[in-house]
């Protein structure tokens, strides 16, 4: 075995969408913990829709990745050596140390895996950033009331499944949408919701069939054409939540086709919308909360969680890839 | 003199877009109050552009005006005859009798002018429903703190040129968007605030200049091009607020051209925005509040108004097709 660090880092910008060329494999020393550090082993890497934007250096609401820089990431690594008095050897932690095997840290931004009876993959999901910011932004920005009806784009997506399992846990009538037969029914069958296709061709029929009263709460993670089938059925005072918007890459050329634009504003001021962004920084002071309920609902069996794992940190741009085809159901996870 | 009351009535239905020949002048009998009841002659109507939405047949948020009837519209009315102990002849009364000179009313949808020292038309517009719509929606959704950049479009309008005032009133940086030269020079005469022309070639560039840290609260009047600009500057958690889209008729074949609904949402996401759409009826708790506002600042010389009055019933459908090219400034009113 080699005594190397395999990284994965951003090679070249995407010019007509992200590819796997604008990664490359790189192999660097293991780093060596100075005074008051630690070396880390990675053994989990989460990869998430956002980081096809840090790819890009237009400007977002978070820096880009520097070309020839190591692509960022939240991991849960194990500390395998010490020099800090705060972690010994063994302990798991939870940072964001990128696509790579090791790393080095000062501990300023390592936090200790607390001891729930779940797997420590789990913190890059259910119990991470996407748990929190499906449960924490419908909480907030939703409001949703048993009773009302919900719908969640990409709902078996690792942000979807828990937007759709908390409606569901508040009483709320959810609809998950998602696409092809078969994940429909790994949606019906393990959160027990309502399901629609997207690839169905009477999609909008049924989407209107099953929302008769109109959408109170659209969650939504992937923009476009879901999205504005969604935007034309939502109920007077609906409140449309904007988490992502995996199916639209804003660098590529737009295409010509009808503008919608002034037809969802429209929709915006005749259902008296209220239509909010957010990113997961708004939401950290939730995080406790969210902790305890979804450690609650786990134990009790209402929170359900499936993990897409891939192995090998060499195979994370091609997983990376699959993430926009639509091809995982649940938290896509790379164990390295 | 003819004893007739004359009345607009909706003839037919738009087609293209909306035209002065959907109207029709009808003449009918003055009508005789009952007991209880009381005649009113029509002093001054309203002409806003949410009527064009009411001339058409699709689903709003409001009924459709019916083949035959009389157009809708806010009226300040005196009484000429009272069979009712509550009304007197010679009061003057707010209430929405449409487009023709005389109504009868039980008395239980008339409400009696107070006694500020303003014309009976002001309460058709700055003490009406266009200005609560400007002060209560920039109050509740916009949340305006001092120094923020608060940008409104149709900013002459009857609604924009509240907000500007309400706005500059609170010490926001205020920028009014209107059409031409000669009406960024009334409104900055007039209201004290900065001016942009979207008839300007360059009005992205300039809107871009005059915004350097962003916008954080858009009062959209028009919808459109201007409102796709805006959005495109807003900051870091800005409000937009969706209150027209004159600009836009939901109701005609949509241009084909570059689709900038993804962009939109996109953006929304971005800069973790609240776009918010509202109607009148959800700002009627804050009617009295607004009030009392509204004529300390006119008293101070803090709110001025300008109405731009047209005589007779019958010239109402052509001053109402001129609402939607942008003619007037200030509140467009029908003297009967």
């Amino acid at each position: 075995m080699e005594n190397k660090n395999l990284q994965i880092i951003l090679h070249s910008r995407p010019t007509a969408g992200i590819s796997e060329l604008n990664f490359a494999l790189q192999k660097s020393q293991i780093p060596f913990p100075q005074a008051g550090e630690v070396l880390l082993k990675t053994l989990y890497l989460s990869l998430d829709p956002y980081m096809r934007g840090r790819m890009y250096d237009t400007p977002s609401y978070a820096a880009s990745v520097k070309l020839g820089a190591v692509m960022i990431g939240e991991t849960i690594s194990e500390v395998i050596q010490s020099n800090n008095a705060n972690f010994s050897v063994g302990q798991l932690v939870s940072s964001a140390h990128g696509w790579q095997q090791y790393a080095i840290s000062d501990g300023s931004n390592l936090v200790k895996l607390p001891e729930y009876a779940v797997s420590p993959s789990a913190y890059l999901g259910v119990l991470g950033l996407t748990g929190l910011t499906g449960y924490g932004a419908l909480i907030r920005y939703g409001q949703p009331k048993a009773g009302e009806t919900l719908v969640v784009s990409a709902a078996n997506g690792s942000v979807g499944s828990i937007v759709a399992q908390t409606g569901r846990n508040l009483g709320c009538n959810v609809i998950g949408i998602t696409g092809g037969q078969e994940k429909c029914k790994i949606l019906e069958t393990e959160l027990s919701i309502k399901t629609l296709d997207y690839k169905d061709d009477n999609f909008s029929e049924n989407l209107k069939k099953l929302t008769p009263q109109g959408i109170d709460i659209f969650f939504d993670n992937v923009g476009g054409d879901i999205a504005f089938e969604a935007l034309n059925n939502m109920a007077t005072h609906g409140r449309f939540l904007v988490c992502g918007t995996i199916s639209f890459d804003r660098n590529l050329p737009q295409v010509k086709s009808i503008d919608r634009f002034p037809s969802a504003f429209s929709q915006v001021l005749i259902k008296r919308l209220k239509v909010q962004g957010f990113i997961f920084d708004e939401l950290v002071d939730m995080k406790d909360d969210y902790h305890q309920q979804a450690v609650t609902w786990l134990h009790d069996g209402k929170l359900t969680f499936r993990e897409h794992i891939v192995e090998g940190i060499e195979n994370a741009p091609q997983a990376f890839m699959s993430l926009f085809k639509g091809k995982n159901v649940g938290k896509l996870i790379i164990k390295i």
